[in-house]
Parts: C-alpha cells; sequence; structure tokens
C-alpha cells in the first residue's frame, strides 16, 4: 500500500449527507484548522464544534465555508463557573466540553493532525459515514461473530450463532483506527521510530462485553443519548500529573456503562491517515504514571459492578466516581480529585443538558 | 474479488516447511481425495491421518506421493473397542478420532470441500502456513488490542495496553475462515442462497477471555499437547437426534477450558476457498434441535465455573461432563448420554496417549 493520503476526495463524497442535522463534528485544537481542506467534501454538511486549546488569545483560522462554533478557555469558564475545573487545560482532553455543550444525537471527533486515509482501491475513505453506518447498526456483544460485523453487506451470522441474540443492542460508540502513524505509547514509539501502519483491516467488530480495549479519541464517535455523559476526558495537563491518558480513561468508563446498560462498542473501520507522530520523549513525560497506574485501574475496571439501580448513565458515572474514589485514591491522591471532577463533570453536563419531560426542563 | 481458487500453489510453497514432524494433518471424508493435488505443495511434506467415515468396504484414493495412515469404522473398532462407540458414525465428527490416535505435538483439520484461497493480490495462501505462525506466537485474551495480533508483522500493543500483560499467554487454538460459501446455517442458507464470502480482513485476533465464538472445524489448528483432551466432536449423525453442531461442541467446552487454564484461542487468517454449499434441506434436518437447544447451551457454558483443583484438560473435561449431565440433561436426554460419552472419549484418549513419566507410561 502508498502510505499516503487521499487527495480526490470530492469524487467520494455523498449525494445525501447522512444524519446531517443529528451530528457535530468536535475538534480540539491549537493551530489553524488547514486540515480541513482535505475534509471538505465530507464535513462541510455537519456543524463545528471547536474547542480551542491553550492561549485563548490566539487566533484560529477555520478555512471558509464551515458552518461553526469555538470556545476557548474564557468561553468555557463563563459558561461553566466554578464547574470549569473539570475540563482540561493544555491537553486535548478539553475535546470533552464540545461534547457537554452540542445539541446534536450524534459526535464525531477528530484530531486535527488526521488526514482522509485511502482504501487498498485507492478510494478516499469518508471517515464520518463509516463512522455513521456503525452507530445505525446493532452491536453484538454477547457472542463473537466469526464473519465480524454480521450487519455490513455480505455478511452474516455465521452457523451456530444463536438466533436469539441476533437482534443485537444498540450501538453506542464507533471507535475508529489509523494508518501511517500508529497509536504507540512513548516506549515503543522509542524502541520503533520507523514503524508505520499499513495494514487496511477491512473489518468492524463489537467489542466483547466484559472485555475492555484502549479506546483513542482521535477518530472517534458515539451517541450523546446513549452514553455521551459518560464520555469524560478526565483531568490532564496543565496542573495534573498525567497526560494522553484522557480517552483511555473515558474508554475504560464507557465500556463498563455499555456492558451494564447492554449498550454496543465497535472497533475497526473507519480509518484516518495520521500524519504526525508526536513526540516520545514529551510523551514520556505526560505518560510515565500512567504507564504504572494502568496496571491497577485496568484490574480496578474489570472487577467493576455497578448496581442493579444504576439505570442511567448519570446513576452509573455517579456510582464510578464513588468507586473510584474508594478504590483508586490509594494509588494516588490523583483520583480522589479525578473522582471529584467526575462528579462536577455530570453536574456541568446536567445543567447544560436538562431533561426535557412534557416540554418542562427538570 | 475475482472469486475462484488459487491454482498456481506450487510457487507460493515453503522452501522449509515448519513443524514438519511435529503436526499431522486430520481429514475425515467419505470420497477419493483428489483436493488433495491442489494443497500438495504445502501439505505433501506432512503426515496425513485421513479417518474414513460411512462404508469401510469402500476404497478411498489417496493422490500419490502423500504420506498418510487411513482409519475406517472397522479400524476405529477394533483400535478402541466399546469405547468406539464416542465415535460419531456417518458424520464428520469422527474427525477426532484422528486427533486421538495423532502422535504428534499439533493438528490441522480441514473438509474435503475446501481448496487454496488467495489473497487480494492473488497470491495462493498457504493455509497451513499461518495456523503454523498463529498457534507459535501468544495469544492475548485478558484485553483487546485495537490493531489486532500485535504479534504481527507491522503491528504491536498501542497506547494504553498494559505492559504486564504484553507476554501474552500460549495459544492452543488456531480458528480459519473461509471465502466464497460462508459457514452459514440451514435458515440462512435458505434465506441467502446466493451469498458468498468475498470480504478478505487481513486480521487473526485472540478472542478474548469469557467470550464465546462458533467454531467451525472446517479449518482448524491447534496445539494436542494444550489442549488436545478437549477437541471432542461429541455424538452426532449416525443413530443421534442431532448434526453439524460437532464443531460448536467442541469449540464451547475448548473456550471455556482455554479461559479456565490460561490459554488463548485465535481466529481470523487463514482463509481457505470453500467450494460447494451443502444441502440446506438436509442441513435443516440435522441442525434443527440445534437451533433451539443451543439457546439454553451456550447460557450454561456462559455461566459455567470449573473449581480450581481442575489443573489438566482432562481433570476439566471430566468435570464439564458432569455438568453437562446436572445440567443439560433436562433440555433433552442426549445430554446425559453426551455427558457419558466425553468421560468415554477421555477415558480412551488417556489409553493411546499414557502420560510417560521418567520413560514409564502411566
Amino acid at each position: 500500500m502508498v502510505l499516503e493520503p487521499a487527495t480526490a476526495t470530492q469524487a467520494a463524497a455523498p449525494a445525501m449527507p447522512q444524519l446531517k442535522d443529528e451530528l457535530d463534528i468536535v475538534i480540539p485544537t491549537i493551530r489553524n484548522l488547514d486540515f480541513l481542506e482535505m475534509w471538505r467534501p465530507f464535513f462541510q454538511p455537519y456543524h463545528l464544534i471547536i474547542v480551542q486549546d491553550g492561549d485563548p488569545s490566539k487566533t484560529i483560522k477555520v478555512p471558509p465555508g464551515f458552518d461553526y462554533e469555538l470556545y476557548n478557555r474564557n468561553d468555557i469558564n463563563k459558561i461553566l463557573g466554578p464547574k470549569a475545573s473539570c475540563i482540561s487545560f493544555k491537553d486535548s482532553a478539553c475535546r470533552c466540553f464540545g461534547y457537554m455543550v452540542s445539541k446534536k444525537k450524534y459526535i464525531f471527533t477528530i484530531d486535527d493532525d488526521c488526514f482522509v486515509a485511502k482504501d487498498p482501491s485507492g478510494k478516499a475513505v469518508n471517515a464520518l459515514e463509516q463512522h455513521i453506518k456503525n452507530l445505525l447498526c446493532p452491536s453484538t456483544p454477547f457472542f463473537f461473530n466469526t464473519l465480524y460485523d454480521p450487519f455490513r453487506d455480505g455478511a452474516d451470522f455465521v452457523r451456530g450463532y444463536p438466533f436469539s441474540l441476533r437482534e443485537g443492542v444498540p450501538t453506542a460508540v464507533s471507535h475508529g483506527l489509523w494508518l501511517n502513524i500508529p497509536d504507540y505509547d512513548a516506549p515503543t514509539q522509542l524502541v520503533k521510530p520507523l514503524e508505520r501502519n499499513t495494514r487496511f483491516v477491512d473489518a468492524v467488530l463489537t467489542i466483547p462485553k466484559g472485555t475492555l480495549f484502549p479506546m483513542c479519541g482521535m477518530n472517534l464517535a458515539f451517541d450523546r443519548d446513549l452514553i455521551g455523559p459518560a464520555m469524560y476526558f478526565g483531568l490532564m495537563g496543565d496542573g495534573q500529573p498525567i497526560g494522553r491518558y484522557d480517552d483511555m480513561w473515558a474508554g475504560w468508563c464507557i465500556k463498563v456503562i455499555c456492558d451494564h446498560l447492554g449498550l454496543g462498542v465497535k472497533t475497526g473501520l473507519p480509518y484516518i491517515y495520521h500524519s504526525k507522530a508526536s513526540n516520545p520523549f514529551v510523551n514520556l513525560r505526560k505518560e510515565y504514571k500512567g504507564i504504572f497506574w494502568q496496571e491497577e485501574i485496568i484490574p480496578f475496571f474489570q472487577q467493576v459492578v455497578l448496581p442493579k439501580d444504576c439505570t442511567t448513565v448519570q446513576k452509573c458515572y455517579i456510582e464510578l466516581a464513588k468507586q473510584v474514589k474508594e478504590k483508586l485514591s490509594k494509588v494516588d491522591p490523583y483520583f480522589d480529585k479525578l473522582g471529584d471532577a467526575m462528579v462536577t463533570w455530570i453536574k456541568a453536563w446536567d445543567e447544560l443538558n436538562p431533561t426535557v419531560l412534557n416540554g418542562k426542563a427538570t
């Protein structure tokens, strides 16, 4: 496979963009969004929510023709007041503020160093279109289908798949992958500086119930109504002892909550072309505590049990925050602070997203 | 993809066939083995164990140049005596007799209607070579790696994968897939008679711990030392109320035992080209009880717990047999008989495969 991004994206654009009024694209950034030029045929029909990280006095240029709203740190502070403390600063974890202010059912989030990938035939991959497909068809977390996603064209459930499970469950999360620069940790980056991902695996699959996975926030879509309040990217970056675990944290939380609530998480297609490896030395500094801590955090999430009365994402998340404080504070006092921030996040989410019952906000 | 089997297999054959003296190829059949011609460059270095099903007076022709032993029903009866009752007749489940008489560490089993597949570049796929690769590198059942098998060339563990789990566990089973005719049940065959699998998914992955899958016996390899005694294909065919669940039964059993013993099960590559759909009407007759029963069998296997003192495959399997009799006999008296046959199978296995301690068989 020739490893370069696609250029002829216009030709691959759909005539009718799906979910045009039901999906927001959330982009965290510190720079001008020239990368949008390449995505224009695919993204222009949609509304963008840009979360500007770092110095709020800097102007972020957005190519003309895109419909967007942009929030910098001053905006976040103004909108959330003291609750703004739960939104990270100087870290792409700030993107979750965009999930919170969106009024749409679906979110697609992408990093600004991600370009359009090509499939093996050379065609530009419309990543957003594939995420929408993934989200709109069911997941199958209770039994593994050896031909992968049974809902794709040309596939089905294989012999021996229980018929009672073929309806599947609603899909809450679609996790996409990356060609070119793989999402490696700093030690692996240091050891394999030249490794590139050239393998296009033409599959989408449901991550089975009870199995955790490393969720990367670079190319990710989800259903806000189903799982939004759990998509908190934690406390990272400025003033925190850790970075680059924002998406991992969200991934562990959403997976145990999806498992508890009977929702699905898919991974695989679509690919984006990841253009630039981040600095492994800087990454190591951000990550090294996480590399220790994950050895205790992952067993915690593998064993966590949510009580039956946790029937909403919010209730699950508050319970999880409580257990994080109880069980992980002994790893580091940071987790006590993180547990508090998880509660603050839910309060802020509920303020910005009041439940409407009979036309009356509650 | 052009859907036809590969022909230029000679060119794709390796100079040094791996595990030449440590692997047997087991083929159940009722017909002449002309299909071996196509596999010659890949299979000829290995020893074949042919299990002839049906009428023992019929002669099975094997193309010249292959090193093989052949067992028909008379041979099985002579070797096992009364214990031959555990080996199915008039069903490809009889293949497991071949697993039992083998003296090698590894088994590859393949159906006689499976030809050599082509990869997307048109190259003939050496299925056996890929199975050996799968078996010789570790599995990762405790956490999902989003770039699939981290031990393949050009892949690794992604960011957020716990370092303590990167050693992996020994791989006991490698489950391969099928291009052209997919392995569908009779109802799906009836509804989608023209569906062909044309999607070449370039991935191998570990089926996570705690997740069951529908194991197909058409293209399957395993480590006899690690899991052999659990690879029993049950009572099917002649005199039994059910067929076409032989490999499924083995798949459920090996998966819970692998999970208990900390062994890995992989699925994905290699593909074979499956040439011929079996008759869906005949299949429906064989399968229909299984379609009901699997709705109770699968929850049974999902919940089964093996006690800690089950430290060998044999002990696990005897315990499983006991639980099958206790919990599934209420579904149908067949399971009482099957539980007994599982015990007979282990007795026969141990007779043919005595443990050698200090040079003395026990």
